[in-house]
């Protein structure tokens, strides 16, 4: 492909057919993606820093970008030389052609006016190499903060500074300063680790894994991997995104986004490090449970995002998905001529949440009059040790024939009539007769197996050396493929019935009195505000309110000092239960009063609460703190004063909380089965504990001055008579 | 190494030192291991099946013992040869001088008068290669058990039958028929699946892993898995035992002896397949909790086994633990010359229960002195990615001269001035200055780094690509290493005030009666004659006799319908709590006696319990099924009717149950949180619980007639106050 080439296609593609501009409207209103076409497909490159020293970043960049193959025009900056590896030089950006991007290699000082006049020149992009930024201090933090401010004013994309630089290879392009050169193939990589980049490119070369982009972050001012991520899975040619993550920079456009991208390629992150979550060092239980790393648990799994634990695993899934379709179904056929070995996949299988496939009956009898007797023909399909390749073949027919299979695992270890090759070949003709299908490899051994296995990797047919790695990629496709298949959910936090008026005066109120923490009846206020179920309740400043109270809210009820300092209200006496009568509530009012001034004589009388009695329920938990990157983190579980023992409780984020998040937090608990009808016990009202999670996390989105909530116990009741939220703590920021 | 040679060394191994002989005692009085000696190390072998045609296993055998370089003598057995591969063919065994191993490969029929034959000539090991026994059905086992019996009458050793043969890589012998020979080392590798093993050698050929023995079980008639794990654990030239296994042959043996072989080498397997345990249709509490693969999970824990799920978890440990020393402790360093893979081996290294060194301060100082200002001198110790390999050695010497790290890990992306043959050399260095210390390396790239990793590997460094595999590795040795440390706690079981006899007079009873689930009362006569403190109970008859028994237990009392077969006594009205007097005892028994009668008319009146209402406290679950490998599994947790639901229940082995076991499966529950004192209540009394748990064990231990037990709730009080087992359900057989 040439310049006029790169060109016309560039030309191509700035009509965005309708379906692709509906893709990238966001639900929540973000900015769509900048369009990356310049970067990396760009007609010109210019290098601003360009060196004839092969030992400088700025000639290895070059020699890159032109070994790579790059058939645009590429201009070398370098006021010094004449010529560098055979370009023509040109002292500044401003005298050279019209350029989509420039990689700086320049001093960090110079960055900045470099970016400067890239602006001036109508640069699309910039790539900045350059150390000397934020990660060596302040000096360096405004430097970055000066250079993001060019970018913005220009309308310039950056990537970095501190980087490794960009690849495509389908483009092709290399413009990094990377000592090793990938694989074309179909897996983006887009690390924040430029180190660990590098050093995965050459490793990928041995391992023979194929890359359509590799992209280094670096400090992440101009452009995110939210940016990289959506737009990688945009690219044709790329069939899986991975991203190396230490952080998400901007949590709220990442959940609001990374969605739509899962939607349409699978995308496997590795983050490493753990988050600082604001609930760390929290009072509520919430807060407690809700660990560090939770926040981003639940932005990646709400978003679909497949969270890999290690970098074995992120390159084995990506294998697979780059080269592989997706499962229909959980039902894998496995292959095999040796015992054992089948019989770890089988377990494998089983322990990652896939189903050994049930053989039709017709299969079982092509298998059983094809095979020798010794043969097992049910699944695992066993060959047996002294099995020539063509048993493989009539089993492999076999099982992509079967409609009930919907993967397919071979395995192999070498024996003397085993010829691995001719293996490798109808493992090929099995894919041509069940392409939808996907088939792994396993064979174990290393000489015997190596041409086999190379035979195999070359046509796309995924090779591990031991099953359970087999099964562990086949395994993270399907979940892949069953939730792309369920689609997005509606949002549950879309609410006509909130007053959040009424909410905010009661918050209005607390901070013009320069308090924190909400009193209950003025929790329940806010809560009520937001349609939750509260028991009825007030506040009594005497005991003829309190009376009055109790007769408007109806016998029996509770009295309990109200107090954001008490926390156990039971052990000072500031708890009266079940008063049936007028006396009782009086008498108790100014028992409690009493009790409460003599054991705390500094105590500020803020008055009691008088609350409905109300019929014990299941006792829930529903909670919420806030997270600083993804924002309101919402918890469910089993409630009581055992929370925190048990910690039988479920996280999910507001912000992007769905109709079918709300339902499977709930089914993660274990007290879902006290919800759903326990030993014949009648189930619970589940569509009311589910409407009361959308009403709390709609309330922290809408209320962020609340910094943390907690209802403990809610009493959940019978199908159809609801629940009742008893005892509502709130903490403002 | 000659024949001779062999010989003395034989002659001298049969002088067993004093401390070998202690070590081979078992605590239980089951058979030490045989002597293995002339197995792996013979003074002479004979191949009875030996051919001369290279297509034959018994030419291949043949070839392999000569390439293997064995010293001793060989004799090929073929009636129709006179040599073969240059040696001497012997007619039959009978005609061959001495021989120590015979390795057997004729057709099934002809290896029983083989193994007849080769017992009468004084053959110490037979290895029988053959297939066609156990495996291909009835006709199959007959004659396996004929063999057995004939290796029995002569006190051979039998290897086998359908296996691949034995590897000494030290002696050396390769007397199997796979095609790929092992490295020599100190991994004894022990396989129930001949094709995977011959599969893993091929492989490990590759990885440069090497063996110092293989072993193939084949169908395990005689020497089993706890044979050959014992005697690999007490072998010179082994570091570390693996082994994959599909079962284990003789459970008890195997709790019996193989916690003494994990005391002297590690020992690591891969169990495959699922147990049906015992437990699976049980009717209990406990054996619906106990899953098929528990009592497994429990033989490995309690003799100190190492688990690992996977063959790649089995081969990167098995590789550190046969090069590199144990760490002392769990303090990590890392050094590294690039920040994402630091952040990653800092997470796996809290991940996975290790801890992460505090260096120091004379260690950060010399790091601050000798390393740039932009390096991090607190661990991870990164020496950035401009490092030259001096930085390496400054920072390895630093690290491996700390007193406060334990264990060294040393990670290296290739960048330009890195030279990773070189930092190679520094970590060797490293090695000499603190041999104590094991260090593992992770340098991620391929070609760039594969030179380095090479030599490190030749010189007994593990080299992982990623390095959440080597931080796996290295906890994987701090849980070995503090394990052994901790060493053989005593048993819990050696209780001398029990009362078997009167236990056993109440089972006799039921037997004679036909009936095999206990009365309550009867149920808690057998725990109180082991030492269980119960609820005071009694069955009576008639109101005159429940009154009595009321009178003697003391008041409150509760009545309660006794009754095999009613499960839900209170829903037939069969319940009465609380009874302070004589007169509501008597009235009670009428009421449940009437109700019963009514609801039930068919029900067999067995009389009814009355029983001492007991204070409530913490309620727990102890309990015990059958294993049909392991014996009986106990369980403890958290009781009442959410047993089930909350699943808060650990279990042990009671064949081996030590006062660290009791302690630790206590700890394991979440409801020890409320026994130790929650949130400022008062601690349980954990003694008791402890020995509450000892004394079902002997229990079950001693009457192999009890099926299942369950204990539900046992009354935990507080500390001093012991607890009471309110409700005891016991099954016979």
């Amino acid at each position: 492909m040439g310049a006029d080439d790169l060109a016309r296609e560039h030309g191509h593609r700035t009509v965005t057919p309708a379906a692709d501009r509906q893709e990238s409207s966001t639900p929540n209103g973000t900015p769509p993606a900048p369009d990356l076409a310049r970067l990396y497909r760009p007609r010109s490159i210019a290098v601003v820093g360009a060196s004839a020293n092969p030992d400088k970043l700025g000639h290895q960049i070059l020699r890159n970008i032109i070994d790579s193959g790059y058939s645009g025009h590429i201009y070398p900056i370098n006021p010094k030389a004449e010529t560098i590896l055979g370009l023509t030089c040109y002292p500044s950006i401003e005298q050279a052609p019209a350029v989509d991007l420039a990689v700086i290699v320049v001093p960090a000082e110079a960055v900045v006016p470099v970016a400067e006049a890239c602006g001036r020149h109508g640069v699309a992009h910039l790539v900045v190499i350059s150390a000397g930024f934020k990660e060596v201090g302040p000096d360096g933090a405004r430097r970055e903060a000066a250079l993001v401010e060019v970018c913005r004013r220009y309308g310039m994309g950056l990537v970095g500074p501190n980087c490794l630089g960009v690849i495509d290879t389908h483009t092709p392009l290399n413009a990094t300063f990377a000592s090793a050169q990938p694989v074309r193939g179909s897996i983006a990589f887009i690390s924040q680790s430029g180190a660990l980049g590098s050093a995965i490119l050459d490793w990928s070369h041995q391992q023979n894994i194929g890359f359509s982009r590799f992209i280094s972050l670096g400090n992440k001012a101009g452009l995110t991997e939210v940016d990289l991520i959506l737009d990688a899975a945009s690219d044709p040619h790329t069939n899986v995104v991975c991203a190396y993550l230490e952080d998400v920079k901007d949590g709220a456009r990442f959940l609001d986004v990374v969605g739509e991208a899962t939607q349409r390629r699978p995308v496997l992150i590795l983050k490493s490090g753990t988050s600082e979550a604001g609930g760390r060092a929290a009072s509520s239980h919430t807060g407690a449970l809700a660990g560090d790393d939770r926040a981003y648990q639940c932005a990646f799994n709400q978003t679909g995002v497949i969270r890999v634990q290690s970098l074995t695993e992120l390159f084995s899934l990506a294998t697979a998905f780059a080269n592989q379709p997706l499962p229909a179904g959980p039902r894998v056929a496995i292959v095999t001529n040796a015992g054992g070995p089948g019989i770890i996949a089988t377990d494998a299988v089983e322990r990652m949440g896939l189903a050994t496939a049930r053989l039709a009956p017709e299969t079982v009898k092509a298998l059983r009059e094809q095979l020798p007797p010794e043969c097992a023909v049910y699944n695992p399909v066993d060959v047996v040790g002294d099995a020539p390749p063509e048993r493989y073949r009539v089993a492999l027919e076999a099982v992509a024939r079967d409609p009930g299979v919907d993967a397919i695992l071979v395995l192999l270890t070498p024996q003397v009539p085993t010829r691995p090759p001719e293996v490798a070949r109808h493992v090929l003709a099995a894919r041509e007769m069940a392409p939808g299908k996907p088939i792994m490899v396993s064979m174990i051994g290393g000489e015997l197996v190596r041409e086999a296995t190379d035979f195999l990797v070359a046509h796309r047919i995924p090779c591990f050396t031991f099953p359970e790695e087999a099964v562990m990629a086949l395994a993270g496709m399907y979940r892949y493929a069953r939730r792309r298949q369920r689609g997005p959910s509606p949002s549950a936090t879309r609410l006509a019935d909130v007053r959040p008026d009424e909410a905010r005066a009661v918050l209005e109120r607390l901070r013009s009195e320069g308090r924190r923490v909400l009193l209950g009846p003025e929790a329940a206020q806010v809560a009520a505000a937001y349609g939750i179920r509260v028991a009825p309740a007030a506040l009594a400043r005497t005991p003829d309110e309190a009376v009055a109270a109790a007769e408007s809210i109806g016998y029996p009820v509770a009295l309990k000092i109200a107090s954001p300092e008490i926390v156990h209200k039971s052990d000072v006496g500031g708890v009266r239960l079940r008063l049936a009568s007028a006396d009782a509530v009086r008498e108790a009012f100014v028992e409690i009063q009493e009790r409460v001034s003599s054991l705390m004589p500094q105590h500020r009388f803020y008055g009691i609460e008088v609350s409905r009695m109300m019929p014990s329920g299941q006792e829930l938990i529903i909670g919420m703190v806030r997270d600083r990157q993804f924002g309101p983190v919402l918890a469910f579980g089993m409630g009581g004063i055992y929370v925190n023992l048990l910690k039988d409780v479920s996280f999910r984020l507001a912000r992007v909380l769905s109709q079918a998040d709300v339902e499977e937090m709930i089914q993660e608990t274990k007290v879902y089965q006290l919800l759903r009808g326990y030993r014949g016990a009648e189930p619970a009202d589940l569509a009311a504990i589910q409407e009361a999670l959308a009403r709390v996390a709609r309330l922290a989105l809408d209320l962020p001055e609340v910094a943390e909530l907690d209802v403990n116990p809610l009493f959940a009741y019978r199908s159809g008579e609801g629940y009742v939220a008893v005892d509502v703590k709130m903490t403002l920021a």
